[in-house]
């Protein structure tokens, strides 16, 4: 084992009350694993969309400003009024970044969860992997088979058991098939790919001519491209052949989530149905897990009364996950990691590169076949 | 045993394919009951906002106009564009109207539960109320106690096992208190009997002051009303001093449903809790079972990601109710019908004046203390 270092680099996000980001580069002392713990050396954590909130803060990043010195390099950028009093809880406090990363464990806790890790590569659950060094819990590793790399496993917990997550909840619930928004994006990518493997029909709702092409290449059947005036006809006719009853909404704002409900409606009301006023007795259900579009979610009904939308986060699933359950998905994950669950990264940057305010403007815009990797031992 | 009539008046509501809403008497044949039906001599049948919707079709009341002759009177309003894409199922279809009612069974058929009802005087659920005489299931039916008339029986369903089915579902979805809309309705009024005696803590959300007084004069603690400027502080203090998480919604339109989910959030959530970015992880439930208010549901999120909007109807949570539990539903129903359960209305109408242009248009107000029963036999 190599030695570890008694103070190591970490980024921190801070938002200032007078209505300011600010991130930074911290010097901290190297955290100790206590008994169920174990110490990941972070070689490579991607920047994934539900790092950015925490990351960014909603600031107006197009006017970030570079400060601090080369040794301690800082970003600016302002944050506006409204969304101040959303962030109130989080005001003055510098908040360590970074959901999940892949590394070395170089220290271990006494238990018997712990120490076999020692010395493993493994995927991993942080919440402060955007450092040099990061605790976790062992419950919370995948040790990479062999042959993996940090970086073939950089991504390894939060896209894989989410697109994973999707499928198990659609069959808990009782739905056969799926809808996915924002379905171009790297997890959308891979949600594809478990389709096509498990025979789940799926519907890939995209915002862009070149996101459908990609999907097809793909091998995607059903993909709906909303900048099409056909739109709203092409998704009642894929969700006729899908039967698909559960979506799963990125977007989060707008009328999207409301347009699917109605398009599955409309698909399973046959035109020479009798009138109800109540609508089809089928269940129709959108589980919103991201914020891509931060306006309200509107709702326009014509889909009956029986319909849900709700919120839907990756750990309430796990912790709703049976241990038997959990340990297959990541199985599956393990043995499939380099096939259905690879991960593609556009930039390798460092903690310091990521403190850069082209970086960081790029990061917000979330573009399709952008991701960035942090690579936080360069 | 009164001789049955061969022939019947029934109300019916048409839409044209012109865009315009039709009322009449029909004249129909009198329906003979199968063997597991009985035929109900319809005395007295509530207009309820949910027969409101298919006996008015959205048609634009305030220009109604009167016409057929004194033994076939009509009534017809012209319904706007938009409407009628909503309604093309039921154009054409002259539709029989009326959920509840209650009556003397005049005719059973052969089958042991539907023999035992022969001259009993019963609530019934039927789908054609609006008439002087209806089929029912044997299951869809109260015997009225002993000394209850028709009259005191004819609300005997909707309201009261929709109001009983809220206070269900609460304790089937692990949530310990309500949170009610348009709550100073008979629905609501009932709910806040059932809540006191059963315990239930209950937040009612009324729209104007002498609602608030009305529902404070029988009983209720916590009242808050959408018209004062403190009404949103006032709800997140209801929130926490009841712990409601569960909200039934009659408005289903505007930014209610979201105020509510933001403010058990508020409510949930305390002062110095660390910042979470993903919310409380608290389930915070708004069951739409209504549609007062036709626009689109807007849902402004600072209410985290464990939530969920969905729509509730009586029908699919008696057929999710196992028959034991709706049988200590409808006994309940039979021991306190002339308590809890105990409707007001405010008129009594014939079918013949049901089809009076000015009674129309109150009926279509749904305002608070106006409520109508038709009394068929008039």
């Amino acid at each position: 084992m190599p030695e570890i270092p008694a103070t190591m680099r970490q980024l921190r996000s801070l938002v200032a009350p007078e209505g300011e980001l600010r991130l930074s580069l911290a010097t901290v002392d190297t955290p100790l694993p206590r008994e169920r713990e174990v110490l990941v050396r972070v070689e490579a954590a991607p920047v994934n969309p539900s790092d950015l909130g925490l990351l960014l803060a909603m600031a107006d990043v197009s006017q970030a400003v570079v400060g601090g010195s080369p040794e301690a390099p800082t970003v600016t950028a302002p944050i506006a009024e409204p969304v101040m009093r959303a962030l109130a809880a989080r005001v003055g406090d510098a908040m360590p970044v970074g959901n999940e990363g892949a590394g070395v464990v170089v220290a271990a806790g006494e238990s018997r969860e712990a120490q076999p890790l020692l010395g493993r590569t493994v995927g991993f659950l942080g919440g402060a992997t955007y450092g040099e060094y990061c605790l976790a819990s062992p419950r919370m590793c995948l040790p990479l088979p062999e042959g993996a790399s940090a970086v073939d496993g950089a991504s390894s917990f939060v896209n894989p058991l989410t697109a994973l997550g999707m499928v198990e909840t659609m069959r808990r619930e009782g739905h056969t098939g799926l809808v996915h928004t924002a379905a171009a994006s790297n997890l959308g990518q891979m949600l594809n790919r478990i389709c096509l493997a498990d025979g789940v029909p799926l519907v890939n709702i995209v915002r862009r001519p070149e996101q459908a092409t990609l999907l097809r290449e793909q091998g995607a059947e059903h993909v709906c491209d909303s900048s099409e005036s056909t739109f709203e006809a092409d998704l009642v006719a894929a969700l006729r052949d899908t039967g698909a009853t559960l979506a799963f909404d990125a977007v989060g704002g707008g009328r999207l989530a409301g347009q699917v409900l109605n398009a599955m409606e409309a698909a399973i009301v046959a035109d020479d149905a009798p009138y109800s006023r109540y609508g089809s007795d089928v269940h129709k259900q959108v589980y919103v897990y991201g914020s891509l579009d931060p306006r309200p979610i509107e709702l326009r009904r014509r889909f009956g009364f029986a319909w849900g939308v709700g919120g839907w986060l990756l750990m309430p699933f796990l912790a709703r996950t049976s241990p038997e359950d959990l340990a297959r998905m990541r199985q599956r994950v393990a043995d499939e990691l380099s096939s259905t669950f690879a991960s593609h990264y556009s930039d390798e940057i460092s903690l310091r590169e990521a403190l850069d305010v082209e970086t960081l403007q790029r990061c917000a815009r979330q573009a399709t076949g952008e991701k960035f990797l942090l690579r936080p031992q360069r």
